[in-house]
């Protein structure tokens, strides 16, 4: 009922290509790349401009009716599907990047903007978005403002959150409210922006955002590290960190993520091996060589039984695309694919990736594991069929098991994917309860309707 | 009345050499480096753990007494300088390093510890704090925490926001809020950390956190470039920006700043030129001539009229101790000393600088610049004498004229130093009316009662 008079009120701001209510349209933008989760929105809207954002808001405000925000869909939580209807805010069509500033180092960009889009447009001037999402070819800012992401570089980079100086974020009573300033440092006031990086929409609507660039780096060369054994890949990641080098990243593919991306998407990846690590080394050119060196030698040490060089930027390109193919290719191997996002203190890494091994052996569960293992970060992509009842549960319990070493270990739940439906249930494990506490409160202030992502998070 | 009650539950709980309450002790340990700030605490107390943290704070809370907080009391802004007496906090004796974990890259601290002697220590073990505020010889990381503390690096490695990866909180309840994890990334929930860090103490007491560490670069070199011109050396950074490259600084004196640390910290500056920049270079051993020469090309192209080199550390650190003594060597020059914080786009720097030398010089007024170039931020020091009515009247004109300046220019009016008294009068310049409402509601929700560090910032 309220339902209807808020699409009323829509139809009369929006024009009418920009309000869906056929149900195979708000069924398709209702999904995000969470396992199982479902939810149908009442209706889906597309906003133009940040006024038409404030409308929508204020609409749905005066029902209290939930809105949830909407880039590509692809994260892996369920924080885009929405449990009680609702209206679904899709930023597909505040896509403009708005200005690359290259004396001052800076991009103003719409949500929509596709992360990888922006950083060709940026690389073109020599500048550098470092934030670099496996799905980076269709995921946009907006999202990974939502969930702060990170991806491979984070290891020498930092998150979305380290590049993100300024936002216009739309209030839940439809205001607008501005984070920070054009410039690269800002000590005024409270550092209301972070809070909303990664607070999944729940909080506020970013409907624009400023974003700091670094030089991109001279060179840059990826080593592929194979190995014999889990544990030595693990290992080696230790003894790279000890030799206080920064490679931009070091990543990691398990034999089972390797052989089946190799399958799916062959690009000569060396299928014999347990595991392989993906680093990449960048920077002046004449450092490339030393670097090289310096990597290949505790590489060596660390008892890697093959490794291979990029000797081109396709090369490198080509490895890059394999890793970032393989929560796709797994999902080829059965109906369902998971996939999860666990990180530890980096010494604990050889327990958490032999202790995921253990725990999907016991379940009788493949597992193709990648992650930024650098930081300590390992997705274990778990293909399965939703519909064998027995098979899902023991995905389940998997994932409890895996959740609970994970927090033996020191670790928590999410590194880079956020919370959303997928994990509410486990964030008491990782957030202790005076923080919690004040979180609901902080949600009260800035949404004390409840319409914002509602139920997201806790 | 209600402080005797409160003084004399602090008496049954803290030893008595830790409960100060006569004047001249009060008196010392209420005031900071700001200028001409002052107030009088009604006791000085000193936590040697977390739990005596707890207790002053449910005292403070029991009788509704403020609760201001103090390292080494080196901040600018009067952030731990309190107008209406209460409780000062001192965290000199928590100063413990607790943890350095060389394979997670992480350090473990107390409140109390001293940035410099925390970098000597990871240094030992190839290991780098980047965040170097000027005052680093004395000042703690609870203030750097505080006031998100810079320095001359963030041009490369970003501010203290940057390095802080976990905290543990005492809240105004007394209560004990963990803020993240040991882990470099983090999407579990609301990133609370962030919004501690620059709170100057009003939403609760930071009293451990874990920092992230990165390697040691292997090598450095400080480049010294003086201008006969200012806005030649203004418009030096902008050039040395379009290389693509990443100096870890790009630093600023003016004359005046040169003449007067030579006068009284005498290291070999060019005392001559109108202005120079300090830029240091670091990484691969390989790499640094190629830098070198990168920067040297530019630094000629843009009118430099004379360029030293450091050839060794102690040459490296003896310019950095020249640059960092400028706000003492300043200090001598009259009675009292101000420094500002004010910042810009980078794109707006020279208009700044030579904005800054007009505002003074209209107002008769001494001005030593120094200043983070690089990320658009400078430092004017104003040495003054308060008891001079007319020269103080003009202060204030200046001060206000400057901070018109750096919002025309879009710039805010504090990157570094923090708002505490000082500036509070100004933050509505800065942070729009929507966030500085959302503000407020969140110093309700931490801390309800206002007692902690009560009436800064806003």
């Amino acid at each position: 009922m309220l339902m209807n008079k808020a699409i009323s009120d829509l139809k009369k701001t929006l024009t009418s290509k920009n309000v869906l209510t056929e149900l195979e349209e708000r069924y398709a933008y209702s999904q995000d790349a969470s396992p199982g989760l479902k939810g149908v929105a009442d209706v889906v809207v597309f906003a133009e401009d940040i006024e038409q954002v404030q409308h929508i808001v204020k609409i749905a405000n005066k029902y209290k009716l939930p809105v949830i925000c909407r880039g590509a869909g692809t994260n892996t939580v369920g924080a885009c599907v929405t449990e009680h209807g609702g209206i679904i805010l899709n930023f597909s069509k505040m896509n403009k990047i708005l200005e690359i500033n290259p004396e001052n180092m800076t991009a103003r960009v719409q949500p929509g903007v596709i992360v990888g889009v922006l950083q060709n447009e940026v690389e073109k001037l020599g500048l550098y978005y470092p934030p670099d999402p496996s799905n980076l070819a269709v995921s946009t800012i907006g999202g990974s403002i939502a969930q702060n992401s990170a991806g491979a570089r984070t290891f020498k980079y930092g998150s979305t959150k380290d590049y993100i100086i300024d936002m216009l974020v739309v209030t839940a009573q439809g205001e607008i409210l501005r984070t920070g300033s054009n410039t690269v440092k800002n000590a005024a006031g409270y550092n209301l922006g972070s809070l909303f990086i990664g607070s999944e929409g729940t909080l506020g609507i970013v409907v624009e955002a400023t974003l700091k660039l670094i030089p991109k780096p001279q060179c840059s060369k990826v080593i592929m590290a194979y190995f014999d054994k889990l544990t030595d890949a693990a290992n080696a990641v230790t003894s790279i960190i000890k030799q206080r080098i920064s490679p931009s990243t070091i990543d990691f593919m398990d034999k089972n993520a390797i052989q089946t991306v190799e399958k799916f998407y062959p690009v000569g990846l060396l299928t014999d091996k347990e595991a392989a690590l993906i680093i990449e080394i960048d920077g002046f050119k004449s450092s490339i060589e030393e670097q090289k060196d310096i990597v290949t030698k505790v590489l060596r040490q660390a008892n890697a039984s093959a490794i291979q060089y990029s000797s081109t930027e396709e090369e490198a390109s080509k490895i890059w695309q394999a890793r970032r193919s393989s929560m796709g290719a797994c999902a080829k191997l059965k109906p369902n694919i998971t996939t999860d996002d666990v990180i530890v203190p980096r010494e604990n890494l050889p327990q958490l990736v032999k202790g995921i091994q253990g725990i999907c052996d016991k379940y009788n569960l493949t597992v193709c594991m990648v992650g930024h293992v650098g930081d300590g970060s390992v997705h274990p992509q778990i293909p399965i069929d939703f519909n064998n009842k027995e098979e899902y549960k023991n995905y389940k319990l998997a994932k409890g098991e895996i959740y609970d070493l994970t927090v033996k270990l020191g670790g928590t739940i999410s590194g880079e994917h956020g919370i959303g439906l997928e994990k509410r249930a486990y964030i008491s494990k990782v957030v202790n309860s005076t923080a919690l506490n004040y979180m609901r409160e902080i949600k009260k202030v800035f949404d004390p309707n409840n319409i914002l992502n509602p139920y997201k998070i806790f």
